[in-house]
């Protein structure tokens, strides 16, 4: 018997194990903070919850809010926009946690068309209620008799929302053009 | 004299042209139609410039669009973007007429950014004036003395630019993205 024969012993194979490592070191040199699962993106859908919070909790304290279709629609965008940051924000936690890099294409495609319709959404109630703030402010002088500072407050706070969304999708979009162009 | 050495002889070198003949392949394999240089792009363009075009003649002829500021801040950015779409218009027509591929990457980031900003001051100006226009007509229901048709009229063809403009900007970004990533 010819125990000297190469396919016959077990061997290792460690030119498989040495490109593993060098994918993985590829992957990690491409997790840019603000990619969903990194701390960064966290942040930025932290940040995106809490000024959605702000500018809904603004507007619904204002007694007429519902008089005027835009006001409505700030609060519906924000809600929408406030659930959307939330369910993202945990499974940013999760995959900080477990340590898992969320690059599936699928998972990247849905979180950009997400984040695109929110961000659009929240940026148009938020252009629109700026439209109907200046109305009443500059063009009519009727802050007397309107919450005109609680208006300005909540509009801010959906642009500041809308400001934390677009860096999330530039990033996923980003993600999803370099790994497929 | 050694008239068979190699090094003397002005040769030809054919794995260059095999080269940039691959090159030349691989870039006109990604040439989508919509992205810059190419007629869908034109197209895009040209239907970006008349709609903005359309939504600033529209505004400006009713005769009280100037006591609101919404409604003067859609003029502004339709002229902005119908000035932005012709001049992109006319830089297409010269990639098409001289066959010329707008890939620098310094070109691509200047579209990009550019696109950007137009497409966000124009659906700025679309979704203020929207919210003005449900404003006059749902909710204080004064359009016998407003001209509610024009101002709708208006806001829908600022959509409409919009909707134009937000492919040119994806193309361009993808673009960006997959050449960089």
């Amino acid at each position: 018997m010819n125990v000297s024969r190469p396919a016959v012993h077990p061997v290792e194979a460690p030119p498989l194990t040495d490109g593993d490592a060098q994918i993985l070191q590829r992957v990690r040199m491409k997790d840019i903070q603000g990619m969903p699962g990194t701390p960064g993106g966290l942040a930025l859908r932290l940040l995106q919850l809490a000024f959605a919070i702000a500018a809904l909790v603004v507007m619904i304290s204002t007694s007429d809010f519902t008089s005027v279709t835009a006001f409505c629609y700030l609060v519906a965008a924000t809600i929408l926009q406030g659930t959307w940051s939330l369910l993202l924000a945990g499974v940013d936690i999760y995959a900080i946690l477990v340590r898992r890099s969320l690059r599936n294409h699928f998972v990247v495609c849905f979180f950009t068309v997400g984040d695109g319709i929110t961000a659009i959404l929240t940026f148009a109630a938020a252009s629109a209620s700026a439209g109907i703030t200046v109305l009443i402010g500059n063009d009519l002088n009727r802050c007397a008799e309107n919450n005109c500072a609680s208006f300005e407050t909540a509009t801010a706070m959906a642009f500041l929302s809308w400001f934390a969304v677009s860096p999330s999708f530039l990033f996923n979009f980003w993600t999803m053009a370099s790994r497929r162009g």
